[in-house]
């Protein structure tokens, strides 16, 4: 629908880009325009699988707002779409260019302009990479929690764009929550500040929040301003072995319900476990059906894990191992952090799906994704945010057999549709961009589409912001 | 601009207010349609002061989705304004009625329809009474943060209305971050369901959060899934006396920057001390400059307001007081939340404004507003939360001098601009209303404003909801 406001992308025509890259040239240096085909392919893709991307036009790599609003400016005027992108970790196709479009890249724009430890904010140009900024707070004691698995290459800017959750969440929650304040450039080249650098702040909408997690379809944010915490003890992590994931999942259920408050209580099922092992050869129990590894980040962590510990038995669990220390901590923890590359290895290609539920239906989820795998004939691994009812169903496939491929979409669009049944959503924390489009109406009715398209023509009317993704 | 769209109100019309009320007792019971003038007066305003209201044609007291779709359906035929309305406790007169309104009381609505204490969800009804919901889910361990003064009178949809604040603010933050999802119905009557249940989720734009704190125009809240925590420790109190109002924000900013972590952190000025003092006989140290009272709710209570105790001293404090146990802590807030009531007295009437600056800039603003005072010969009293740099000063005076009036309506206005100069927000958690629609423009800049009108265009193209709030 958006795509056929635009016109056709002109790319064929070499005049064309040759006058929207000389347009761009007035107001960009030259080494921030990249028009050579082989190095603008390059930057076609973000990390999802199954998603399609076009041949951009040319990359720009602005350093300034200014630069910024003359890239959206030139944009209107000529009427090419603009994608915005960050390190292309995404899981989504968010950032995937489509034909002849600009893409608007903003990894140039990577400073950190401010950390105040009273005020407890950071502000920061969207460039910085998540992991850059976790250690530049830490020196001044304070904290910034989201932590997607990305975070050694992953980008603020690409955070906020897909609400980026990680292994915090179920303490710290997802990015949204560290969002205070934008400067967003607009699809005309205005700028607009949103939010507040204060505590708290309700004059007029919340912007702010409507810009997290909208994929870059509605503007371009070029400043953030960040709520940060005081940095909390080092987490200490238990490690669970359960001979059923019913009984893992019953565990979750139990520590959620009993009031504990663990800094991460993550799950890897049986087919996740062997491929983490086959790959690292990490000693972990292969006869286990479901491992949950619970930490806390509290001044008496020991006791935290203990009080879990007894409530996992209590769930059936059939080995209940403590860690002693960090370090054996940052072992357990590697396990998990290694799961998606090692399912990826199972069969060369994964689809990563992203299904959210109430955590009170995470028992149901992962029996009915078993139920799917064996329908399919298919090798799923799960590994899940546990006790944020996030999973991760990670199909694996062989991509060069048609067959294998066409049940792999399917058992992956069942998963969503499971997902939905069960009261919960098709995306906790990887967005929807090109992968998830046609799943958006389902989850959120036509009433809610139709709402979403006019706020976004609010912003983009000439639907040059990132087209054809999220609808 | 926004009423300028709407047909001139017809209350003077007696078939037009006949045919109103005809077709809304077409889909409500009769003891739902209240017309009596009296009694329909009665419902004009909220509780801010200088905010003009009109008189309501008739006020519905609806108890059903599907009724309050019959009266927004009823609303948008015959163009006539819509006020939604909780228990009318808010302090921008966002709530007040506009002349030939349809009053739309969402009090009757009070179901707590659902509380999960695995999810850690409660499900609501806009009515339902904050303490209400307190109480309920503290009988299962559970616990709702968001506490603003009224909480024993105020309702969660007025609360989400005006993304309510409260003492828990700076530990647990505004009513904004416990809606996960919500149920609307728009000013054409349909039903739209933003949001999730899950403790994650990024499908689509955030229209949830877009919802919260609009003030009633954009839609009617008709159901809210709210987010839980449990049930934190008893919270245990300290008070700090210093002989002045800078030392007092140096020790707020020692213990912000020190990494902890208050469940309340208020300050009280020497005019407010005095104030309760003269109304309940509290005995509060009248020597004191800034009364700072600081509270935990963690394991080892004692122990942190032994470590804030000192970084009161360091900063100057004059004594220091830990409470022994709950009942004088309770003591102690209650001096605080007297705090109104007491600065009430001291002239009859009082304009609350509520700015918030970095709590970096605490110090700044608390010595502007003294300078302000003194130039426009006016008593005005500061309790804060001085953990979040919102600050409450309260202008009091006497209506029935209309030069004193003058003078209040001047230096709140000057309080606001100082606290724009510092940083900081027009308002942290009041909300904009009609008391400060002039100032909003101020703060956000034509280009968010023009946005922000774009926005309520989408959503209430008739310009009926709410009409003459926020812009």
């Amino acid at each position: 629908m958006i795509m056929s406001r635009i016109e056709a992308p002109r790319d064929e025509d070499t005049a064309a880009t040759g006058d929207l890259v000389g347009r761009l040239l007035d107001g960009l240096p030259a080494e921030a325009v990249l028009t050579d085909p082989d190095v603008t392919a390059s930057y076609a893709n973000d990390m999802a699988s199954f998603c399609p991307a076009g041949a951009p036009a040319v990359v720009v790599l602005p350093r300034t707002v200014e630069e910024v609003q003359h890239v959206m400016r030139t944009a209107t005027a000529l009427r090419v779409p603009v994608v915005p992108q960050g390190a292309r970790t995404g899981l989504s196709g968010a950032a995937n260019a489509s034909d002849g479009c600009i893409v608007l890249s903003l990894t140039k724009m990577d400073r950190i302009l401010e950390i105040n430890p009273v005020d407890r904010v950071a502000v920061v140009e969207p460039g910085v990479v998540n992991a850059t900024l976790s250690r530049a707070v830490g020196e001044h004691g304070l904290y910034y929690p989201p932590d997607p698995s990305s975070w050694e290459m992953c980008t603020i800017g690409g955070n906020i764009g897909t609400a980026s959750g990680g292994l915090c969440c179920v303490k710290y929650g997802v990015t949204a929550e560290y969002v205070l304040g934008l400067d967003v450039v607009l699809a005309d080249g205005r700028l607009m500040t949103t939010g507040r650098r204060t505590a708290k702040g309700v004059a007029g909408y919340d912007l702010t929040r409507l810009f997290v997690g909208s994929e870059g379809s509605l503007g371009i944010v070029v400043r953030a301003v960040l709520a940060l915490r005081p940095k909390p003890p080092e987490q200490l992590v238990l490690a669970a072995e359960f001979s059923s994931a019913a009984a893992a999942c019953d565990a979750v259920c139990r520590i959620m319900e009993g009031g504990h408050v663990p800094s991460l209580l993550e799950l890897m099922d049986r087919t996740t476990v062997k491929a983490v092992n086959d790959l690292a050869h990490m000693g972990l129990p292969e006869t286990t059906e479901a491992l949950l590894l619970a930490a806390f980040d509290t001044t008496d962590p020991a006791a935290d894990l203990a009080a879990v510990g007894a409530l996992c038995e209590a769930a059936g669990a059939t080995q209940v191992v403590p860690a002693d220390d960090a370090a054996e901590s940052e072992l357990l923890l590697q396990a998990r952090r290694l799961s998606l590359t090692a399912l990826e290895a199972v069969k060369g290609t994964t689809m990563i799906d992203d299904v959210c539920v109430p955590r009170s239906r995470l028992g149901d989820m992962l029996e009915g994704i078993e139920r799917i795998a064996e329908k399919y004939r298919l090798t799923i691994g799960v590994c899940a945010h546990a006790g944020d009812g996030n999973t991760h169903p990670t199909v694996c496939f062989d991509a060069s057999d048609p067959d294998e491929s066409r049940r792999a979409r399917e058992s992956f669009d069942e998963i969503m549709g499971l997902g939905l049944e069960l009261g919960g959503t098709i995306t906790g924390e990887h967005g929807v961009g090109v992968l998830k489009k046609e799943w958006l109406a389902r989850e959120i009715g036509p009433v809610g589409l139709e709402m979403q398209r006019a706020v976004k023509q609010v912003f983009d009317p000439l639907g040059i912001l990132n087209p054809g993704k999220l609808f």
